[in-house]
């Protein structure tokens, strides 16, 4: 039962073809405030299977990935008389697209769902993989389930609405594809201006997403239920992740992907100085970072703290180590690398000092 | 990733020989009021595993196979730092199994659990077949999960703390289960006394059900999703439900398994009037089903009201007909039978006359 996955920008045929194909089943659409609002009219008003669809609608953002918007849902679901047979088109971002899917993978022991995400990031992360869930008692996505959509439509139609640090964060997931990859994908998208480019060449930037997708598809599919290899996707997030709850601490948050392109800047260094890692390649990937990103505004007060949120990672089953995904070389990546407290410092000086 | 089932009224030792094969993971066990008070002490001076384990106790009763204590033993777990090799143990009937067979398989997107049904309902029916869930909204089983247990460890042990009408109530299902399969296992069980043999032969008992839970596995195992050779499980089952639908809207609910056995034999009434199904052994099985269960109080004035109900089970995708499961003899099953009203009210005139 593999999902399908749908690249065009031509959204509103792919839509009502899927719904053919899926037996014209009764359906409902989840879309959150701000999906509502800039997308739906446009589907609802040119796409058929729209036109009968129950909408139900979620308030936006992390925060209301929980259990109240789930109970919400469910009860739409079940008032609305949806069967076994109904499908759930979740139309926004990773936080619908997840909470959508574990509403869907739940009701009545499992029902079909379809993801569209509007989102760069929903498209290039949250709707491959399976993963869908909830934040619970103030943990991110502490309950959920692996279950896969009948199908994702991905087109980059929706993005013109985004902020430009929106579409930033999702590139940088693209940009640790590329770097899992090959030297060919990354040169392609260290050539791309995410900002700028992304208005005018929309076809372009889907080809873009599609080879990223499928390098992430690939992954998690020789690894399902992620023992091995698809932890490689952890490469930039342990420190990334440190940056971002430490720029949290301090009231002064950064958005997911900025934390994850400064993380994945620092463990190439890191990769550099363990297992010598091109130097050029790490410097343009460092300049191409610094240039759309800017730099994490790092002190050397700050490592003792950051250090210890690295400890802290879910990742790390033994508390006195620091487990990295780390490069040999671009496309060959190794899970379950350590490194000394001494190692990352060093690490981070370089950063600093770049 | 079958699930493993353990017959054997060696409990302690089974138990501490299946978490050591797990890996001597971190143990939870669940528990409702009523085993927490008469099962859960036994084992927890007998068993290694039990004796750090951490308890998460739930209220008793289907009422409470809700969303709140769903909640509350995510929350217990999340405290309890449970992580993803963590195991749960559910020690109950079969509300304790679903519920806590649903908390696992959404709790950090799925842990592994054991069963230990302490019911015969449990042991025969809950504990196969990997339906895991809650009642919402006021639906039965509206919201779950099909999520396999790592092993379910069966045994009589806790059975004498039953009462009669539990044991009769679970004893309707393995009759089912006979009829779905041979002359001769259906004559093994109608030559058997659960209520008088049950306390001294219980080594006996746990054939008769390793046989019946073996019939449900092989129907379940030939179709995981329930899409066509499961549904000949639902055998007496549009029937019983409709009597038992009746019974608790007239102020004077039925156990389950009660109106399963009536609704077995209504059932076998219509198979032999559409199906020639043959008329001694309808007869055998009615008489004993009169003998432990008596009949149900059916008037001529109940039918209508009765056929309402039939066609609002929602097994009916289609409310003009009824369906049925219904069999042309011991062992030969027939899925999505339908009958007319006429049929239908013969066969339930023939059992008002038996």
């Amino acid at each position: 039962m593999a999902q399908k996955l749908i690249f065009t920008n031509l959204v509103i045929e792919a839509v009502d073809s899927l719904v053919a194909d899926l037996g014209s089943p009764r359906v409902f659409v989840l879309v959150d405030m701000n999906t509502a609002h800039f997308v739906l009219p446009i589907l609802k008003s040119q796409c058929k299977s729209f036109a009968d669809a129950t909408v139900i609608t979620t308030l936006a953002g992390d925060s209301n990935k929980n259990v109240d918007s789930l109970q919400k849902i469910w009860k739409e679901l079940s008032q609305g008389e949806a069967t076994r047979n109904s499908v759930i088109i979740n139309l926004g971002g990773g936080m619908v697209t997840d909470l959508g899917g574990f509403a869907a993978a739940t009701f009545k022991r499992g029902i079909r769902f379809v993801n569209i995400p509007t989102t760069l990031l929903g498209a290039v992360d949250a709707a491959v993989g399976g993963k869908t869930g909830i934040n619970f008692n103030g943990l991110k996505n502490e309950i959920g389930a692996f279950s896969e959509a009948e199908a994702v439509i991905i087109s980059t139609l929706f993005f013109n609405t985004l902020p430009q640090q929106q579409l930033l964060s999702g590139y940088a997931e693209m940009l640790k594809h590329g770097l899992l990859d090959s030297d060919k994908t990354l040169a392609d998208l260290l050539r791309y201006d995410i900002v700028t480019e992304s208005a005018g060449s929309s076809d372009r930037l889907l080809r873009l997403i599609e080879e990223s997708v499928n390098i992430k598809k690939n992954t998690v599919e020789s690894d399902p239920t992620e023992k091995g290899l698809r932890r490689t996707l952890n490469l930039g997030h342990t420190i990334g992740h440190a940056f971002e709850s430490f720029a949290m601490a301090h009231q002064s948050p950064v958005p997911h992907g900025y934390a994850v392109a400064w993380g994945l800047v620092v463990e190439l260094i890191l990769s550099r100085l363990k297992m010598d890692f091109p130097a050029e390649t790490m410097q343009q990937f460092a300049a191409y970072v610094k240039e759309n990103y800017g730099k994490f505004p790092l002190q050397c007060k700050d490592y003792p703290e950051l250090i210890a949120l690295m400890r802290h990672d879910k990742k790390n089953a033994v508390a006195s180590e620091i487990n990295f995904t780390l490069l040999s070389a671009v496309g060959s990546p190794h899970i379950d690398c350590t490194a000394t407290e001494k190692e990352i410092i060093a690490a981070l000086d370089l950063y600093q000092d770049m």
